[in-house]
């Protein structure tokens, strides 16, 4: 129940602040007996540094992450695998003016009247810093996931006005763009925005989305535990996503059911749809096709031009938000959506081992 | 963990099909002293029962609860609070034939492909009727806020392109209007919208929306149990709802950060918001402001037009739905919203009592 | 969280009072396509039956069981089994006494100080009756056990000073002999002292055994969930409990480790216990041998000799305990201990299906 | 529900093997504001260390800890407390036998069966190390509840034949003798025991008590969550324990209802117990007395004599345990108890926050 764990079966508690000695992630509940290495984390934390392009905050930070437990030999062991990434970029200094006054679109003033204070230096555990935990315990589900054959592909769909264009799909790019998006010539356009977002000391917003490939039917469950009611929370908890969609998600609210509803065929034999507006889940359990979501994230809200506001004093005052800040959030959520899903399709795919006799019977004989 | 339970502290778990013997809840973790009693939950379940007007299922169902325990002299005793509603409108011949094939926009496949096999008699656990438990817990949750000062009002903002105008809002309309929308006019254009799709054997969608007055700034937590993402996971636990959205929502992703934040100010000695952008929610704790929130539903799976899908034998086929269907989900759908949304602050407001020393030295002296 | 649901996968839930309307139980994460019929569950709630001799209580309840979800055409369909019992027999009369002080050795006063206020009529939720709601629940975990080949069996193993001989082992009596002893020789020694309590308006003790037959090897978990420490909570739960052992129990406490090891030895190719002091689990994982555990329980605490004690208005008084009370209540307890054996033990059966990638393998193939 | 989580509100989750490169424990849940620092954490670790006295394994751990989140100017912040101890002493090389065979009284074999594989350096999560991390969460639950008025104390009651005479209680001595017995006399007598046992040798197994004063009235719940079951739980879930009681335990069992009944009296205006049979729980909530409890701990399975065996490859082999072993655990597992008995009753604290109304209105005005 504790706020800083995720999942049921499988599990992560994140810890850690921005300005603190080091953040981390348990991951509890992995199953026994799968190749895991440093690489497998490392490589999906590369993914969400800052400092490695224009459109990114120019802080440098290691995120070098070290596994202290439940892997031997290669393997993990089924108990906790417990990883630490030590901060060493900290600038305390910087922050400390924040210790007076609440930022607007910050935590600052709902983090006091929860528990009386803060760790002001970053935003503490509200910073995005937070999520690299989320991460590295994502990487771990991925590479369960992966194992049992389901992918996972996120990417900036669009930042303010400028979407990607779905015929221009070019999934290395995900990889190659400061944005994040998988159209190149979307992802100059929304570079040019962006410019003009912090010449006018302004920040942007934009939308990810994630898909799931290979999942099978069955995933997810009738009511409280919906595959997509899990999804939704888990997209949620990100700090600044503010709606979070399932399918055609708002465009169905819009449609009529002679649109909307998805025919089943026979496609090689197996039950098939011949669309997808539902995105990949029906009464909340998988249908087999294509899980897809959306998060709709807001603009940064550090901005350097002038904001009004109010002091622990009760004032009335006007701030410039100072230090270092991404004009956007979006393409450093990708990963962190990304990470986020395939936690709940790993869990679901645990929980489910259980949906029937017949499973017990396949594993006790 | 149980798919049936929602809540951490407040707790409900449903159970019950739509054609069994009966539906019901249990409201655990009730603190005991409030006053409750049939009426308080009878009340509530009325605005969801059908039958009430031309765009809802003829179909007459009592919805008569009964409460068999942890209620004592008017008063919750602390202990499990079980309600009971006796199906007495079955007519489970009507849907023999749905056994053989699978129904697009529902869980027929998705159940089988779990389960192994399903209780077929109008949609079994997948069924709308489900929601009657959580009607009845979220009446529970919703005399807890009351007694805290804090009120729910939830109403149909759209069916299909149909609109309010928030310039017309008129509460009292919402419990009579058979749209539940709080302005007559643009509930006049939506029964015509709904009238077109009935005589075109087709169905429509719409959205809820629902405003939380009087919470308290502090609930919620930073990390995974942000209230926004619980809101989030409420909301889209519900059958058909396909997206969810907090304050702006999708608007905010393509908002400058200069227009999405809300200043914060002082009036009348208390830190308050100018605007209320984010919904009543900053890095996920409730900031003072309304809490706000939209659930995106789409229409009604069952229509009347043929449709392509599969039976069981694998053998594509056409079918046309049968039996007594809704035009469209969202009037049924808003109480249903409510008391999602009452169920997950209340649980909030409990689990809030603990996040400082200084709470337990007011209970403990 | 809450109070009154117990287990993991498997997860039931229960409410009721002893003179409310009704008792019940919801059991959530059943897996679908076990058989289970009414009478599954009516013959496991008769084994806890008062009224069944001259040493058990002479009021007559029918509890008679009723499945209200989660079952269809004979097997669960994996959505939650309700199931609700009728109390027929109260007499609130008879307790409305009790409201005005606190009986030593009961709820009394704690359910005053918990919550402010108490449902007095017999014990409410802290009355025996509560257990039905467990014994229920039993059944079906009980069901799941037997389909993948494990056995218990419960019985009296001592009352006050009598124990059975180990060496006269009867099963058949346990369900026979009026004490539940597997043994009718101490059975009548037992009645005898049994007797003696009573004339001198006193009341007894005793001692529950239980034993797991067919646990395969693996069930459990290392640290906080481990099997033996879950089957002390389940045990410990059962009001009236003060002890619990696994094994040698207190026991091993005064034995030397050449003497509570367990030699490990090849028998027909499989790795088997050469000796059981370990009561079938080491470091919390079960070893294949049988489970064995011991609940050690207070006399009832409702004594028909005068006692001290304090009434609500903070005065000391005398008090005579009326109305109708079992002088012991260790055989009524056997099919309690019995019914949370089975779910603890079925809930680490579901559990540990996830405990490697080769049982993922296994189901999805 | 991952098995290296306890707790309800407060929450611990610990990770690390006895040979990987740390062990640790994310403290999750504790109230904002509560004073810690680093001693109040090392202090207590202390008194489990290793190498201390000569009935005690002469391996030197260091067992220093580093509190990596949550504490910001000296008070808790509400969020994670993350601690970790980095493992200094690990001589793999010593366990590299253990690997081909099942040692008899260890998981070895169990966690085989359950992973398919295990780390097999110093029993890996099995170890006793494990408890490192129970107890740097205990002394943060210890602290909050110093700060309520609630303080414990844990001590040998006994080791083989050898027990404390209660009429000699020496607070003092729990922390000076070797054995962790408040009873110089009889502590003495423990050793020449022990000194015997290692003589053959061989091992010894005891019993641990624990009291907590203060705490009060009104903590715990009835059903599931009963108090004593939690603490049958968290005390059975120590390594080698094999046995709990309460108050009277097993006694309990042979009294009759006359003597075991504890009879309210009022003392200086309160509500109070005439004796405290009970052990400080009447139907699972906290009645005001001291709660008393007791573990029996099994001797040291790792013994130097011959013990017949299996290997891995299914032949029956004789072994010799090598390396450096405690003669007994008891000690040791003093302040394991202790720690495990804190985190409960904390937890029960916060649990019982929202038992009834009137707590809530204290808290929100």
């Amino acid at each position: 129940m504790a706020g800083s764990t995720y999942g049921n079966i499988l599990q992560i508690t994140t810890w850690g602040e921005s300005h603190g000695a080091a953040l981390g992630v348990v991951v509890d509940g992995c199953p026994a007996g799968l190749a895991l290495d440093r690489d497998d984390i490392q490589l999906y934390l590369n993914r969400r540094k800052p400092g490695q392009s224009r459109i990114s905050t120019p802080r440098k930070e290691a995120d070098e992450v070290e596994i202290l437990s439940g892997v031997f030999e290669g393997r993990t062991t089924g108990t906790p695998v417990s990883m630490m990434i030590r901060n060493t970029s900290q600038h305390s200094a910087d922050y400390s003016e924040i210790a007076s006054y609440y930022r607007p679109g910050h935590a600052d003033y709902t983090f006091d009247a929860k528990y009386g204070f803060r760790d002001y230096r970053g935003g503490g555990r509200s910073s995005g810093r937070e999520t690299a935990g989320r991460v590295a315990g994502g990487a771990v589900a991925a590479k369960i996931l992966h194992e049992m054959g389901i992918e996972l592909i996120a990417y900036t769909k669009s930042i303010g006005p400028v979407s990607i264009d779905p015929s221009k799909f070019d999934k290395d790019a995900i990889l190659t763009t400061p944005t994040c998006m998988p159209d190149t010539d979307a992802s100059a356009r929304a570079e040019a925005y962006l410019a003009d977002c912090m010449r006018s000391c302004d920040s942007a917003g934009g939308v990810v989305e994630c898909i799931v490939r290979g999942v099978p039917a069955g995933l997810g469950d009738p009511v409280f535990e919906k595959l997509d009611a899990n999804l939704a929370k888990a997209v949620m908890s990100i700090g600044a996503v503010k709606a979070v969609e399932i399918g055609d998600g708002v465009g169905a609210a819009v449609s009529r059911g002679s649109e909307n509803n998805d025919a089943f065929c026979m496609i090689d034999g197996a039950v098939t749809k011949a669309t997808n507006h539902s995105g990949g889940t029906l009464g909340g359990i998988s249908d087999g096709s294509d899980i897809i979501l959306r998060a709709h994230i807001k603009p940064t809200p550090s901005i350097y031009s002038p904001q009004k506001t109010v002091n622990k004093q009760g004032e009335d005052i006007e701030i410039s938000v100072k230090g270092r800040h991404d004009p956007v959030i979006v393409p450093r959520a990708v990963v962190v959506v990304e990470a986020m899903t395939a936690l709940t399709i790993a869990d679901a795919l645990l929980m489910n081992a259980t949906a029937k006799m017949d499973n017990l019977k396949k594993i006790y004989g």
